[in-house]
């Protein structure tokens, strides 16, 4: 994809209609209970509704796109996990062992699982992998640009591409999950940029590191932005503290918001793919969901920034797409109500209009 | 159900073994995945395992049971809707038309739909509701006990034969919900009195008082609570203030409890039951699992009463088991995450134990 491409991408995301909302809210306040008892279950039946464009819109299939690529900032030491696992954890993906397989088969999701660039290519990678990748692995970003802009288009174009292919196959539900020995550095990194906070606080323990390795990593992010030119667009956050798989997944988010699929992004890494894909193009925004609120601190920061509020906290910091997984079954639930329940009118139950 | 037989239900109630959970805890820790990064679906999963004495549980069947019953406190204008709505909620239940059905059905469990005692019996009513009618709804609580303690042991029973069929038949798990209108009130009433909290304290508006509604509530509960004679049990406190749908499903707490089956109690009326049920025999609250938190501002108190964190805040306050079921979701995941996930041995993934 190169900008022109993305430019027209954008422009066919539209822009929401709240009457679409409005009408979906009186279908519930009609069904068998007191007006809006069903709290936040409503609210997300009216804003997939709004999404979809249609009143009442069918739940669709689902899918969770899981990216992994490898970082080069890992060397400085910023992770508990050495950098091979990220591949280890492609191949657990594709064989179906992996946390992300279980919560996605539980919501009925298919997993698509794609390398936007581990280090080493897999020999003899099953072929549930799609191979995607934009290099092997970024740059360490200490140093200088995580990839150039071009591998930042690329990236982006491979993530729409994906989405569009999804929506014209029936998919109605997207979620976004990632893997990436280093990558809440980059996501750190990112949503310090985005956001203005300082890097101490956006900056958690990711995968599990001690007070030492927190500090490294807290440096690794202050030389990285260091390094950063002020005044750049989005595109050019993303190419210089990116990630092959964040970048990825902001074409995710680009592609479904233009093929009017609802997006639930994750936890942290994908939130700030989903910011990313929001500040480049702010109609992008309103195709998303809310999902979970995990452990790492930086998330609270991307969550505002986005206007979402999280459906709960179950103190999850697995990433993979496990929070948007558990999420899925509550739209589900939103749009199951939508469609399955009695009306006072059908059920013959006094109505008081309360 | 009598004096004595309540008592040997209760002393069949096991304390339970806190090894067991922590065996379940060294089977996570060692799925591909940093250690408790799962938070608390992990957390669940021991607590299921602790409560059925397994290491690692099956799942088994899932049941939501739902006890209607009508309130005679409903008179004194406590309530957005007319009485009548009992009975006919408990057909859309039998039909399958309202918001538990759906939930339920979503969540793979079965809806046991019982009559605890609506004020009309149902003509031609449908064979799916049971009927365990202890009468025709209770007494005015202003004006004299709701029932008799003979009408409460005869609730209790009722629920408890109840769960220990389900556990029979291969029940693992056990929702818990309610209909009745006027329920709140009661509901609010026993909190009070079982936790020491004042009337306004633990009130809210049910399914959508205006403020005059609000005050009249507040007065009637104040006005029951000062017929109740001090000193008394948890027995008496139910017979005073208490509902037949109430009684019923703190007996199917103590009856799953007995029989080392979780229950998942559902907002703020179903966790009142499970509160008078964990008073009766607090060994029986070490069965019950977190659920939601509701709208209705006594739910806090009756969780914190509980020991319960809840899992989440979706705003709900329809009752019926609607948060039940959705957290049925999640203590499935945990329980699919303990037996489907690869470990770090079998996937070839680097540990480094953290």
């Amino acid at each position: 994809m190169n900008e022109p491409a993305l430019r027209a991408l954008c422009a066919r995301i539209p822009a929401l209609d709240p009457a679409v909302a409005a009408r979906t809210q009186a279908l519930l306040d009609g069904k068998t209970k007191p007006r809006r008892s069903l709290g936040r279950l409503e609210e997300l039946a009216c804003r997939v509704a709004a999404i979809r464009g249609e009143d009442a819109p069918a739940l669709g299939d689902k899918a969770m796109v899981v990216m992994a690529a490898d970082h080069g900032v890992a060397e400085e030491g910023v992770s508990a996990y050495p950098q091979e696992v990220t591949a280890q954890m492609l191949l657990n993906f594709a064989r179906g062992g992996a946390a992300i397989n279980v919560l996605a088969r539980q919501a009925g999701a298919r997993v698509v699982v794609v390398d936007m660039g581990v280090r080493e290519p897999l020999a003899g990678a099953p072929p549930e992998i799609r191979a995607r990748r934009v290099g092997p692995g970024t740059q360490n970003f200490t140093r200088g640009p995580a990839m150039s802009r071009e591998q930042a288009l690329e990236a982006i174009g491979a993530g729409a591409a994906i989405a569009e292919e999804l929506a014209a196959s029936g998919v109605g539900l997207v979620g976004i999950g990632e893997m990436g020995i280093g990558n809440t550095t980059s996501a750190s990194a990112l949503t310090a940029l985005l956001t203005g906070a300082a890097p101490e606080e956006v900056t958690g323990r990711g995968t599990g590191i001690d007070d030492a390795g927190l500090r490294r990593k807290v440096d690794a992010i202050r030389r990285g932005l260091a390094l950063h030119r002020p005044g750049g667009d989005a595109l050019s956050a993303l190419a210089q503290l990116g990630g092959f798989e964040i970048a990825g997944l902001a074409g995710v988010v680009l592609g479904a918001a233009a093929a009017r699929v609802p997006v639930i992004a994750d936890g942290f890494i994908a939130g700030v793919a989903a910011l990313c894909a929001a500040r480049i193009e702010p109609r992008a925004a309103a195709c998303l969901l809310p999902s979970h609120r995990s452990v790492e601190v930086g998330h609270r920061l991307v969550l505002q920034a986005l206007e979402l509020r999280p459906l709960f906290d179950l103190e999850l910091r697995l990433g993979e797409g496990t929070g948007a997984a558990l999420a899925m079954g509550l739209v589900e639930s939103s749009l199951r109500i939508l469609h399955e329940m009695a009306t006072f009118a059908a059920a013959g139950v006094s109505d008081t209009g309360r």
